[in-house]
């Protein structure tokens, strides 16, 4: 048996995580299992694993060893959990471990023993089945922890700087740019010669991001925050930006920072404002709480929803491929990725880490390591 | 002499509006002298005409013949005027009137005497010397009155059909939708058979629009309108709407059903909400209140600025041509125009007029006709 850990929303409104054994499946020929050794907790994960529940609400029960969390989820946001009521559900986008059983085929036989990561949901497990097709095998000598970030961040980050040359932009901005992501977004644009407006919420990030080599960093609790945006963006000419923040004014100043920016060399008077087009695309929602634009930079803008999957179903599987090339190629510098935390999978349901993890704050990430504690002889390969 | 109204803003913040008189330019081969008789008072009019001025601190000075209004610009504002401190601006996009002088080229001599619609600028003026190849000539029997709103209205109602083809949508949604252009709108989805969902703020919009044949009609301040508005969008299968308004959280509430319609049918719970792009393009500034928008709507959106004159720039002239083509073939039908008034140049500098068409409300829509009281044959012709 395997542990696998779950998060429930029920009918009456609560939300229950738990660990539950499940069969190590056995391989189709064209499968593999693997040992998951390290799953970090992205944002994305969050949504899935709390649901929109209120975690300050949660309380604990169960054993050490089989913790089980409750939480209340406040009934107005009950209907957007309509489509997952009372489902079991699996967590954990991507991650890494060793393979461990294997089917028939060639292709599976030749992963065994292989580091390998794998982006394909239910990661938070002991172990997962799942298609040799799926699996990346790591460089030798990579361990699980260096390859179990291998798909969101760095693909978001190559996607963002892919996104911006698809769409006739020459730079961008980025903020709660002192993530993991957004270290990796800096150091893909030192490497390429990209503009770069790195948006941070403390001196410390602006301290980090500078050590780091980025030129332009900007520090939205700096009573100077609006000039030091509009001169990085007269010096960079960025008119894109991805923001991981979503709610809030954030996104409608850059794009007045941005008019402004591009107005400033304006010689005759245009009521519409520039007709260079302005887009800022969210992709996160570290702030739930509404988007709240001051219209006051014309016509020629955007902002929207951004997600690295349809982006890369619309760039088309070859393009998508040079871009896991490069992850590969660079895992250990470019998307190297770094924890405060590893812990096992009780320990990711104990309330006082869930206070830690749950805060999406930059510079708290952990990751899972399902196995943790577990002599890796005491799982049965097959 | 000819008199022009003019827009001034001062150094010091303040708005000066005043009739200058100019002298009528004598044309060049290529050109027509029109005495324009219907100049319509836009909303996209108002923007250059008042400045971002309190036009509550309004104040009248000179005389009933040649008035001047002055009024106040809030400090904060002041920023968004610099490009145009300083200059008289003359005010009114578009207009209709009749061919009072001519160059010699034999294009400028047939127009003399025509009736002819232009988007030149400068129209509330009681003659404009432009380029022929700027002057759309009416058909015969056509008044200057039913040729003034040639252009923004009926282009932009065509805009959003065209607009919603090139983009991959089905059926519309349009916001302030009992409004002139609203109207047109309205005629050309029944003709073309596109699927129109009309937000309007009154019961008496609402009987309007059903009065003149629209299907779906959903009164904003109707207790039930999230959920007529999802009614009408399951109906219509809408993914792309316009509004007029701009400020407060009717983008997000259209976004917000879009999804629950789309989501309705889903039979798989996604975190990330439906694949399908909804897209709200904000084509006015009704309310110059910020957009809240309430992101409960996936990843799959965007909201953004639109604007006729890119637009058409955009499809390029073959296709601009086809628009303007069947704007005079339905001047009297599709593109018919209502105005609540006709006034003077004088006139539309007398404060209780500025307090009635500035409200930028539906249903209150003004005619300059820059040589009303002013006999034709005044006029000299050259």
């Amino acid at each position: 048996m395997s542990l696998q850990l779950r998060s429930l929303v029920r009918k009456n409104g609560e939300l229950e995580l738990s660990l539950v054994p499940v069969a190590i499946p056995a391989p189709e020929p064209d499968e593999v299992v693997i040992r998951v050794e390290a799953s970090p907790i992205n944002p994305s994960d969050l949504g899935l694993l709390f649901g929109a529940a209120d975690m300050s609400t949660a309380r604990q029960s169960g054993t050490p060893d089989n913790p089980v969390v409750t939480a209340s989820i406040p009934e107005g946001l009950m209907r957007s959990m309509a489509g997952r009521l009372d489902q079991s559900m699996p967590v954990g986008n991507e991650g890494a471990g060793v393979v461990v059983g294997a089917g028939a085929a060639d292709e599976a036989q030749a992963l065994l023993g292989r580091t390998v990561a794998v982006f394909g949901g239910a990661m938070y497990s002991q172990h997962r089945c799942i298609k040799t097709a799926q699996c990346l095998p790591l460089p030798e000598g990579a361990t699980p922890a260096e390859g179990a970030s291998c798909f969101v961040n760095p693909l978001t980050s190559l996607g963002m700087v892919e996104t911006m040359r698809r769409e006739g932009h020459t730079a961008l901005v980025h903020t709660a740019a002192a993530s993991n992501l957004g270290q990796m977004l800096n150091r893909i644009c030192i490497a390429d010669k990209v503009g770069l407006v790195n948006i941070v919420r403390t001196r410390q990030q602006e301290d980090l991001l500078r050590d780091l080599g980025a030129s332009h960093v900007c520090n939205s609790s700096a009573p100077t925050f609006l000039r030091d945006l509009t001169e990085a963006l007269v010096a960079t000419g960025a008119t894109l930006a991805f923001d991981a923040i979503g709610g809030g004014k954030l996104a409608g100043q850059i794009l007045a920072c941005m008019e402004a920016a591009l107005t400033r060399s304006a010689t005759e008077y245009s009521r519409y404002g520039s007709t260079t087009h302005k887009q800022v695309y969210i992709y996160g929602g570290l702030d739930t709480g509404p988007t709240v634009l001051n219209r006051g930079f014309g016509f020629a803008w955007g902002v929207g929803g951004w997600l690295l999957w349809p982006f890369l179903h619309k760039i088309g599987p070859a393009a998508a491929q040079k871009l896991r090339e490069r992850v590969v190629a660079e895992l250990k510098t470019t998307f190297a990725s770094h924890y405060t935390k590893e812990i096992s999978l009780a320990e990711a349901l104990r309330l006082e880490e869930i206070a830690v993890y749950g805060r999406r704050a930059t510079g708290e990430k952990y990751l899972i390591n399902p196995n943790r504690g577990v002599a890796a002889t005491d799982t049965p390969p097959r």
